[in-house]
């Protein structure tokens, strides 16, 4: 079905300010998940409250984190986000990190017990969009295999970036697995097949039975490269924030874990280093690429971050989409605390 | 053939010392190419030689640089390389990388006008070892299409990775295409096809013909999310340095054009962070990884790095292999400039 989008927020908000979250908190953490949906990115939109709720009540998410601030130097500083909602820690980690980046060019955060962020590009295409550079890393739940390996040993690990544009900045928001767990579960729920190179058995066989690939492992996007990438980012993570690796990594998923992986962003200011407009020179190049000629049977070129503004902008009209199953749990959460949902 | 390590480095530096090249940059030089031969990527090693010669005897390489550091802040250093050769720009900007890294945490290099810089990974190895996590991007002539698009728009443009790790730091080094484009000159030679998804034709239809490919575009490696890394890296790099985009790049492949690309290092300081022995905690996670299980068919699970290092080990005893016609050109080169070569 489609909702409102403020009539969703708004009510992904009281949900959240009955389980004791601040009112702004309420709002940022609902806003996240609803434009996630907006987008059509639903692994990451209001499907995910229900989590969310439960961990607020089983003490693994903190509604009130008192969030310390350690700056390590003017560039670079230290997040323990004492089990607070991801947006609440990540908001203010960047608005410290913005404020550093236009003063000295760059600045780093290394973030530890926040919990799950959400859709990372919904933080960096703000910044973006005020000039700033900006690169988010963090680690997840191992899901993946390794390349030559059986396991799930790699977190889905996903890598944003985002450059200043005119006319929009180019936002890329990308896991480093092959596909989402969310995906694999649609498509058991289904009854569909997986595609070829997506997964791999508890025997390590690729597999395109989905039920076959969830007791098994996603692959990794790209093959072998992708796979490096992936673990690449673990390993930084591990490195700046010190939190868990592999299968210690808790939280993002379960309802009475505490969140155990790190986040590692950087922002950096253009002008700073010397660079006028990057926006207009970036602009320029963006554009011609989108104009260049097509390959056979294409309909267009995208730039990383254009679909999912042309989604949201056409989802805001229509309403955003959000399945049966997921509204019917987010009216029973209204329900139990005492929430109006009439649409 | 194979040739001694040692032997073919100190020819390649004295072919360079013959060019004008003072003899620490050409030995740095040469050092850059023949561990590329050493780890058997061809494509980085002494092939690329006589170009590079040549470059110098038409004045788009400067043997003698006035490398310009111009730092912006205590941690934003912006780099004008004065057309130096790549390794000779890259080393000096990242030895001062160390140190603000150290003590700041964090520090980024913006470098333009610094030639070719060849292998990423053999300045990261380096940094890893001594205990900093470090990146780097880089943009390239354009060969890569955009994802639907035909045209050869955007760059190879590598990503490197290293992070801290006992026994070996981890150290990702990997191109956006899905193939080389020496590779494909190479696959010409031989007369063999290319593997699907690395190339189109000129009128964007998928080809395993290496001169249809030559004549269209590679592919970005691991489909669409490739593609938007790759262009990213393009945008990102064009925001921070100003330095030409897409079909703009020259100087890497020619002899006679200036080098019109850009190059971006960030160099972090997890002990900084308040991180202790990052390389024992990354180092047992990988650890954990190799000696997982493996997959259906599977010989091994590397870590990004293992295979380089054991390669360029092998080499180092049997000897580094060189193609026959590569090492034809160089021994002109070295008649040329007077230089002996007996093996």
């Amino acid at each position: 079905m489609r909702l409102a989008y403020e009539h969703l927020l708004q009510m992904c908000a009281t949900i959240l300010t009955a389980a004791d979250v601040p009112e702004d908190a309420a709002h940022l953490q609902a806003r996240l998940l609803v434009e996630a949906d907006a987008r059509e990115h639903a692994s990451h939109g209001v499907q995910r409250l229900p989590t969310l709720i439960g961990r607020l009540a089983n003490g693994v998410a903190n509604a009130n984190p008192r969030i310390a601030f350690d700056w390590r130097s003017e560039s670079a500083l230290v997040v323990d986000g004492d089990h607070g909602l991801g947006p609440v820690v990540v908001t203010r980690a960047l608005a410290a990190l913005q404020e550093r980046a236009a003063r000295h060019g760059i600045a780093l955060a290394a973030i530890r017990n926040a919990n799950h962020l959400g859709m990372l590009a919904f933080y960096l295409e703000d910044l973006a969009q005020r000039g700033y550079v900006a690169l988010a890393v963090t680690t997840s739940e191992a899901l993946v295999h390794p390349w030559g390996g059986r396991d799930a040993m790699v977190g889905t690990n996903p890598l944003a970036i985002a450059v200043p544009a005119e006319p929009e900045p180019l936002v890329l928001d990308m896991a480093t697995a092959a596909v989402s767990m969310g995906r694999v579960i649609a498509t058991l729920h289904e009854g569909g097949e997986l595609a070829d190179g997506w997964a791999l058995d508890a025997d390590g066989v690729p597999t395109r039975d989905p039920a076959a690939a969830i007791d098994g492992a996603l692959s990794p996007f790209g093959g072998v490269k992708g796979y490096a990438l992936g673990i690449a980012i673990e390993a930084l993570v591990g490195a700046l924030t010190g939190t868990h690796l592999g299968r210690d990594v808790t939280g993002t998923l379960d309802e009475d874990c505490p969140p155990t992986k790190g986040d590692v962003f950087i922002v950096i200011d253009p002008n700073v280093l010397g660079i006028v407009e990057p926006e207009k020179h970036v602009g320029a190049y963006l554009a011609e690429v989108r104009d260049s000629p097509l390959a056979a049977g294409s309909a267009d070129i995208r730039i990383p971050g254009d679909g999912g503004r042309r989604t949201r902008s056409r989802n805001r009209q229509a309403g955003v989409p959000v399945a049966d199953a997921t509204w019917q749990r987010l009216c029973d959460l209204a329900d139990q605390a005492g929430v109006p949902h009439a649409v």
